[in-house]
């Protein structure tokens, strides 16, 4: 029986996959209002039906896509391998420019409007804002006993949100890294 | 002429800001989505004929609301009697939370998604943009011909943003406190 079910349920994971990926890309390039789970289905391949059984609502589809592509980027981001906090501040940047911070910034957006959602998106927020803290402070070596060290990862993080943001509507590449090239300095002696 | 002129004027002035009052309180609340000239108008207490002269279409609306209000706070800002740089950091930050940055950050992530507004509120996020700079400058008594200086002060309204948007979901407001003054530290060390 278990060499039957076996690729069974690697199928399903495929599928659950593609789903969660379309769903990223989706909500990235036409926004909460333009990404229902038919649209999102057809993008993946699957069948509607296939995708319900899956994800019985927009907001289990959509939250679960944030999460998943959060935790990939978290395990990218962890098996970094950094050679100074230069590096280690441009890769936590990186993580808030790109299509899944700005499908992480539709979601909130639309959560801020919407009471369903917001609970999911708010609780969601948390999750990986405490995960990427966490990664952060490893790759930086930054001892949180130390006091004000806890605030100055903080700020890192916001700072490097707020560059995400700036990137929404404009390519601000080169401003960015010579924004991340002064903290990233700042930083450094902050930690010493 | 002139005596009744004025008085006329007055009032088509004293209409116009209620709309631009209304639209930025409506985009805040409701979101793009919800927001039309026609809710806005309403909201106003002013006919929807007499919204249309102002503001022929919803983009004109928005994209001059959300400018009129990015000046006041300017205003405002620019008249701050603050007694040291904490104080700076912290109104610099208030900026970015609030009714305006919620309102902003409708308009862009809509603009995003939409090619007649997206070049408008680029366009205006880069006229504010410059001017939020220009004034952190002044009242950080920052001097931009040293290496690294302005540098600094974009990092910061970088944090800012990134602290706005990390309040759009939840209070963030005893965290929020923490880091400014963390980092109030760290760009008054590094300004000199």
């Amino acid at each position: 029986m278990a060499l039957v079910t076996a690729p069974k349920q690697d199928r399903s994971r495929a599928t659950r996959q593609r789903l969660l990926q379309a769903a990223v890309a989706c909500l990235a390039e036409r926004g909460w209002a333009g990404s229902t789970v038919a649209v999102v289905a057809e993008r993946a391949g699957v069948s509607r039906g296939a995708a319900q059984h899956h994800f019985p609502t927009r907001e289990d589809l959509f939250t679960a896509a944030v999460e998943y592509v959060a935790e990939e980027r978290s395990h990218a981001l962890r098996s970094l391998a950094a050679k100074d906090r230069r590096e280690v501040v441009a890769a936590i940047v990186d993580l808030y420019t790109g299509p899944l911070f700005r499908a992480a910034l539709h979601l909130w957006v639309a959560a801020s409007d919407e009471d369903q959602l917001r609970s999911r998106v708010t609780e969601l927020e948390a999750r990986v804002g405490r995960e990427s803290h966490r990664i952060a402070v490893e790759l930086l070596g930054a001892d949180e006993a130390v006091p004000g060290v806890r605030e100055t990862v903080q700020g890192l993080l916001d700072m490097a949100r707020g560059l995400g943001l700036a990137t929404l509507l404009t390519d601000d590449r080169p401003r960015r890294e010579r924004v991340v090239n002064q903290w990233a300095a700042l930083v450094d002696e902050a930690l010493g």
